[in-house]
């Protein structure tokens, strides 16, 4: 037996397609959802609705199991059934925490979970507390970094499904490491997102960089808004996850009196109260506004931490002056800059932006150091360069030490991009599989250009070739060589170092002192 | 000798059109701006600019004077010519204020500033505070109700121009009143809205009801900020103006870490702490959301009161259940919503709102009754009936005098609608003086259409038409009848007994108490 249920307010009728029925709905009710019940089907089981007088089989929205991909059928799936190893499991804290961000596809020569589970030890022995997971909800074709989520309740498959991500939080658990996950929630994948057929989850009145925003405050809003919750909450709950990085919150376009970010916030603190354990919000934003990560009770929207992207600009370009194409760099590039970074966390607070052309930000005094997470290269900074170059492939080992010596040091939560810690000779480029042929041209040739105005066209590896995605598998034979292990070693000591010191912990910005000199371009 | 400087960011080259001669200006500095000095010019001299090639002259878009109308030439205009006799003037407190909205053009028989000051000693008798007028920021065509400005440096010269604006300022104030301006900062009219020529001022990422939205937080829009921002402060300090009434602060769409309203109101406030006046900020939201009025300290926008269309739309449906094609009338109704909205402010305050298809609104616990102008009809309430019917037209002498009693005798901020007070007969209709035949013709036909629905396709008037807007100037011949009369000795009792008790000014939401029995629709 199963109880079916979709939210399809537009609709004039909707059955569920089963085996070889087709089974008329009932509904839709005020909130404007179908429900039907179904006896002799279960666990294993597939389907798709049918909308109106449409023949199409289309996926379920909300499918917990996509195993032939997001075009195809949705499985019934049951969270009841896998067997934990992890009851006593609350969740490392997160004001201690050290981040390690990385991608499943390219994290192990397997690219799935099971392959990453065989270098857990390795990083609970490096010290790491919160390993971050880039995004696993379905997306049309194999590789890629995740950002095209259709089906985001489903595991993607290539990655071993909905068990497989299971079976990996289980065994960071078993070893004392909190996992985050990656989730976009300001838009849908170009392929495969079949939602725009059941209801007004985007809007045309507003546009994004990736086209019509997502409907958080028009009508029908309320149920888009729990159609994101819940995907948040299921991950908490369902997959045992302790946390969660939100893509891109700039990009949401919400007037309503309770913001979006607070619903998610408010609804996550209710589910850990309720079940005893301490959930982590992380948000992406680029609007150097405090109110992302203010509590609640003092008007902001309860974000923990957001990704502090003008310490990465000002440590990079103090260390790098010679990326080509990045706008945003042009913003930074003093000792000053790094300074304010380090001593206030957002270097504009409120002056104006040359990039922006704009005024950007506002001061962020008052706030405990926690709510800002420093890093000196992430998989934007690195995958979005022509040729997928780390930091130390740009600068040489030397300045990569010092780089994460002050990513490690400073009482801001650190985070480190996967193989960073062993100066990885691997790149880390930009992949996809888009499937469609169509998108697959548009996007091996955007990249092209993006790229050939400095001098890269013939080189730029083409996304969609597997080869691409191949090239960034970390190499882990690298590990115990030469400068790789005494990158490692060095990256080891300073995280013991700053989880055996308390002034390195107690994220307070006034008692960090920072003395720079530009001309000199010195930092103690 | 004068100084031009205009900000046109996009353009390779910028000329002053003068007498005969076309000056090219120097620029655009850092901030996109262009400027010229240029002697042998001076207060009344008329000048338009001229960009790159385009051979058309385009008004100033801080225009002070469009003495020949929004499309033609701009004239220089001093606003330290002017003689006033305020000097002592400070700006009634905004605590115990009485508002009374009105418009120029229907005021008085002649529609002009200098007509309406002939009926001051009328308002100050009536024991008024307060007058607001509606929109006279420049309009294409002669008559209108002002929201479609489009020159808003510029006072209708229909009204009596700039001078006219400030004789009726200096003459309120003689008489002790304060006068706040309603102005339009989310759009620009249809016709004659040459801003687009010169920058970036609207932007298609985001679209309103008016099309695209004000640009509040891409690049450039600091220069559009200052744009509004620097208009509020204009008619503040250069035409004594003493509060502001902003239209339908919804439609701004800004991301941006510093509000523009937030904005407006520190840089309203810090203009009078400078001069030693007391301003009063006035927000038309939709959004039932307490940021709004929260002082900035407590992370608000720092709105002093706004408009609570909750409270009027609670009473009205009870008052009269007849009303066509509002859908908006269909989320009020009970006796209940009344008494919430006079204990609560927000009648929607987190619940579903069947008309907007989703939940709607925050608490505005905390928050004192000032912070709320209540009404039982405004303009936009009136006039946007297809017979421009006043609330007692349609519900009686004897329930309009309950209705005003309520909006006079609770703790929140009353204000009348010109003519309420003495239940003039004449109508609020909708009229305008589009210009172009175009616009004529598809807002005649608009207007018809939208009543259409409702029976009313024939008597609809054409809001075009001049007819439609003498018949719906004020017959001060009334005043002194029959039910008129009875009305405004009513209404000034009220005022006189509201002004006079320390507890109809306290501001208290919890002080106050309601009784009310929905079954038999009573309300104590």
């Amino acid at each position: 037996m199963h109880r079916f249920g979709v939210w399809a307010p537009r609709a004039q009728k909707m059955s569920v397609k089963f085996g070889d029925g087709k089974f008329a709905m009932e509904g839709p009710n005020a909130r404007g959802w179908w429900k039907l019940e179904l006896k002799d089907c279960d666990c294993g089981d597939r389907y798709a609705f049918l909308l109106d007088d449409d023949e199409t089989p289309y996926p379920d929205p909300r499918s917990l199991r996509q195993p032939e991909g997001v075009h195809g059928l949705s499985e019934l799936y049951d969270h009841s059934v896998f067997a934990w190893h992890d009851q006593l499991w609350r969740g490392a804290p997160k004001t201690g925490a050290v981040l390690y961000e990385l991608h499943i596809g390219t994290f192990s020569k397997e690219g799935t979970f099971d392959g990453a589970i065989q270098h857990l030890d390795y990083l609970r022995d490096l010290g790491i507390t919160h390993v971050e997971l880039m995004p696993v909800a379905a997306w049309a074709g194999n590789q890629g970094w995740g950002y095209d989520g259709v089906s985001i309740f489903a595991t993607h498959e290539a990655y071993g499904g909905p068990d497989g991500l299971k079976r990996f939080v289980d065994a960071c658990h078993a070893r004392g490491l909190s996992v985050i996950l990656d989730v976009v929630y300001n838009h849908f994948g170009p392929v495969g997102n079949y939602t725009n057929k059941f209801g007004p989850y985007l809007t045309d009145h507003h546009k994004t960089p990736w086209g019509n925003a997502v409907n958080l405050d028009e009508a029908g809003s309320d149920e888009v808004r729990r159609f994101f919750v819940d995907n948040a909450l299921m991950w908490l709950r369902d997959y045992h996850i302790d946390g969660l990085r939100l893509d891109a919150v700039h990009a949401f376009i919400d007037l309503s009196a309770v913001h979006f970010l607070e619903q998610v916030s408010s609804e996550v603190e209710r589910l850990g109260a309720t079940l005893g354990r301490e959930f982590y919000l992380i948000a992406e934003s680029d609007l150097n506004d405090p109110r992302i990560v203010r509590p609640r009770e003092a008007q902001g929207y309860g974000m923990d931490s957001q990704w502090s992207d003008d310490f990465h600009h000002a440590l990079f370009t103090l260390l790098y002056d010679k990326e080509p194409g990045r706008a945003y760099y042009s913003d930074f590039g003093s000792v000053g800059d790094l300074h304010k970074a380090l001593k206030h966390a957002f270097v504009y607070d409120g002056q104006y932006s040359q990039y922006r052309r704009r005024k950007h930000g506002r001061p962020a005094e008052g706030l405990a150091a926690h709510h800002f997470i420093h890093f000196d290269q992430n998989h934007d900074q690195v995958g979005n360069r022509a040729l997928g170059e780390r930091l130390e492939h740009l600068v040489g080992i030397d300045a990569a030490r010092v780089a994460i010596g002050i990513v490690l040091l400073a009482p801001y939560v650190p985070m480190l991009f996967m193989g960073e810690e062993f100066a990885a000779s691997t790149p880390f480029l930009y992949f996809a599989d888009h499937e469609d042929e169509e998108m697959r041209k548009a996007v091996s040739e955007g990249r092209k250009r993006e790229f050939s105005a400095f001098g890269f066209w013939d080189e730029v590896p083409n996304p969609e070739d597997v080869k691409t995605f191949e090239d960034s598998k970390l190499d882990w034979s690298e590990v115990e060589d030469g400068k790789h292990a005494e990158m490692l070693s060095w990256v080891k000591a300073l995280i013991k170092l700053r989880r055996s010191t308390v002034s390195l912990n107690d994220g307070s910005m006034q008692r960090l002192r920072v003395s720079t000199d530009d001309v000199r371009r010195t930092l103690v």
